[in-house]
């Protein structure tokens, strides 16, 4: 009956979505609206008969609090929860906590554009004493500071959520678990690149929308051997 | 300046605790004044700066929330969270769902203190066909039937307690980490009394009161070398 199987979960809107500012590792919460959206992918799973054994998120409230939310819904909430910063949103260097119309002015639209679409483009980086800067928080100090980014590509995000992924995900797939990511639009888009082998010209128009699941379903050597939308 | 600590918490006020019924492993949430009594323990974290690597917790829910209450309040959400049955209640057998009054009146007031405060006196079982039995319960479903109890002494949650311990707890001390155990008046006096080798006898009168938070600190042979009792 058990079976490895991967459940990919976008966090719902957050008060930064709503507002159209960029967040990135802003440590902003979800909205009533997404909260809302949390307990929907709750009821969908429930509905599919699909109880994780366990859960990833990331280090941000928005993706912790969707896992809580959803888990309750679901009535499973014993579940281990193991947490990365590698799992966290890409980071969006200057432009977070600033609103998305003004840095397309700011920097016209084909630069925006290939920032928010292209690959391995970076926005402009934090300077290291900006105050938005992590190493500011408590949280990172015992993360080497080398590892945490003041802006990142694509690129450099799905380096980092691979890493994890192998590292720490990969071998509860092998046990033929069923593991749950609750995470963000691009640490989840970087990770279905690899897991689909979408090309860097094709992820562009690549998107996870909200309030869907992805359900991926492994055989023994790790090949996904069927891939399920859950549509609430 | 990481040094291996153990943070017990118990958790606040359940609803069957305010009514004065036997919850064992009833999966009760909080009351009111119990998820205030969680808000106050991270606060009390807070004031003495005590910021967990990870945390444990039992499977049910009112220790689950009291861990998650406590460190939404410490602002400190983002760290692991693994959880084991192993840390639930003791489980009480027939008496639970059962009002306290009504329990002592059918059974006596010596058989009530025995099983109460004894070491190794079990309530009544649970027929293996009743209702509460956790073996009904699909978050059980995984768990080998001969570790499900139907009743326990003080000495059968010990066992379970400990067994949890060294397998997955005494490893993160050992790593220096500060490890922050959310769980129950009597799988935390279980355990308290391995730490303090409290005898048979005098663990009888030992209670952990709620809202106090105890801090054992540990030398690199995992010895105690300090117990800090943080009161609110």
């Amino acid at each position: 009956m058990s079976k490895a199987r991967l459940v990919l979960v976008r966090h719902g809107q957050s008060i930064y979505n709503q507002k159209n500012i960029f967040t990135g590792w802003t440590d902003i919460d979800l909205s009533e609206q997404g909260i809302d959206e949390a307990k929907k992918a709750g009821l969908l799973l429930k509905k599919n008969n699909i109880y994780p054994d366990i859960c990833f998120t990331s280090w941000l409230n928005r993706a912790i609090h969707t896992a809580q939310i959803l888990l309750k819904e679901l009535e499973w909430e014993h579940i281990d929860s193991l947490r990365s910063y590698k799992l966290n949103e890409r980071h969006y260097g200057d432009w977070q906590g600033r609103d998305k119309d003004e840095v397309k002015n700011e920097y016209g639209e084909e630069k925006f554009l290939a920032v928010r679409r292209g690959y391995d483009v970076a926005p402009p980086p934090l300077k290291p004493n900006d105050a938005r800067c992590v190493s500011n928080d408590k949280k990172y100090a015992n993360i080497d500071k080398k590892l945490l980014p003041l802006n990142e590509s694509l690129k450099d995000t799905k380096k980092r959520v691979l890493e994890y992924y192998s590292e720490q995900i990969i071998s509860k797939l092998q046990e033929q678990k069923t593991v749950l990511i609750s995470a963000h639009g691009n640490s989840l888009r970087a990770l279905v690149m690899e897991l689909e082998q979408i090309s860097e010209t094709n992820i562009v128009s690549f998107e996870i929308p909200t309030g869907e699941i992805i359900v991926y379903t492994f055989d023994c050597d790790m090949k996904i051997i069927e891939k399920n939308v859950l549509i609430g």
